[in-house]
């Protein structure tokens, strides 16, 4: 049977996986050569969870520290480097590898937060920064403004996810199907926001 | 009586509130959405703290640790929200805040360097940083240069303010009145050196 | 004669004084102030032994503790706010001081991970993410999408380098040769890739 254990870390590695192709996927696009697109992989993959390591003060961060991570990344990048067209045709799939990775790693590092010490605030907000960290460390390198002040749903989307887990722990609830809910509901709020066009109030007379 | 430690503590959340309204209002008018707004206030009012904590070893941050800095990052985001109009009116509005925020965050956090125990330089340098890091973070995240580097008189503000904090260390004068000196010559010098249009020079046949 | 733990110093203080050369000619170019010449000095020269000591939890960093890295930082900056024009007159000198100090950081950053006790993996990676950390900022600094992006071979020369050190670590071989080859190799793979305009694969179909 899977442990909880095993299941924090399959969330991190698969957040790994896909925050990497979308890096990747960015990179192809932008024509950037092999390293390139291996680099933005790796720095949309791991920025994340080395913010979150450095600010719960667990160094060195398991991304350098755990080969397992590092290897999750570089295979994110050459699946994307060679399959990016199979890639596109799914459509839109930079927004879609993008809230999948932020709806496990609001889980994955709220929990791991929580597993720190830290009260269910922090817990929360360092849940929120590791999600949106990795993407917006991927955008600032190719010169966007990150997705996450363009997008109209999306660090409450983390925010979401982050809050099911502090909630779950609260009320003792088995870990499992709470890691699940949080994720899922975090990346449907998430492209659901996208796919009907949802759109947050803008300040009045702006 | 206002007790010292008192004092920091309001000087840092003034600074918080401050560095988010400039950073809220710069939102604003690049027109992002509600949630844009409050992310960009935060990282404007928590960046340089959290470089600062980082850089002196504090982990877990106060920013994420105290809920009071937090509710105030938020409240500046909610304020310039819907009063971004009147704010505008008072002129050059990010440059005012952010002038205040420079002065009170080289102040509080050169004393917070120097109680960590780190020598007079890196005191001084962390003040610097924490001071510019917000404003800094909060001009990359919307795609421009930031203002350290665009603007004539900004990080030698900083330096003045925390290099006041050093001396008053150094000669056990009492802190309140060199934390208020401190701060108020930053931000003297920020500001007056815009008002009056002060240039330093530029490399010779540059 | 010289001791190994002074050429690592050296190296160090020597990768500080071509990166900050290297920041400080491009905000020479951009037209910015003294003062901007100084922060983007400062950036490019600390900025990647900042990130390397905080990943290993070094704090506070070596560049805010150690005066002599600020120092030769500052230096650099007024170095090249006086005598841009000579430097330019060298041909493309911020590619070729940035190539000197990518070697030099990468094998000063590796040995200094490894004697912290991290593995070779993680020691390597360390020394990459330090040898192109004050590039990386200087680059974003001023807007524009990071060398380590844009050029061919830019990470895989300074994985070159900071391999070497963990070769000749695993094989017991003195250190000083190991250093310089390890530098010498890096900054050569850099510059004739330059030269001889080395390209690396773009993905098929991009």
């Amino acid at each position: 049977m899977l442990d909880i254990g095993d299941l924090i870390v399959v969330m991190e590695l698969a957040g790994v996986f896909v925050f990497g192709l979308s890096g990747a996927m960015l990179a192809v696009r932008r024509r950037l050569d092999m390293f390139g697109v291996l680099v933005l992989a790796g720095a949309a993959a791991l920025a994340g969870g080395v913010a979150r390591d450095l600010l719960i003060g667990a160094v060195p961060p398991l991304a350098l520290s755990n080969t397992n991570l590092l290897a999750v990344a570089l295979a994110s990048g050459i699946v994307a480097f060679f399959a990016h067209g199979a890639l596109e045709r799914i459509g839109k799939p930079v927004m879609v590898l993008d809230a999948i990775g932020l709806g496990l790693f609001s889980v994955a590092s709220c929990d791991k937060a929580l597993g720190a010490g830290l009260g269910p605030l922090p817990a929360m907000l360092i849940g929120v920064l590791s999600a949106i960290g990795g993407g917006a460390l991927r955008d600032i390198l190719v010169a966007e403004v990150p997705r996450v002040l363009r997008e109209e749903i999306y660090a409450v989307a983390a925010l979401l996810g982050a809050a099911i887990v502090v909630l779950g722990d609260r009320l003792h609830l088995p870990d499992a199907p709470v890691f699940v809910t949080g994720a899922v509901a975090a990346f449907l709020l998430r492209v659901v926001s996208v796919w009907r066009n949802w759109h947050a109030p803008r300040a009045p007379g702006s």
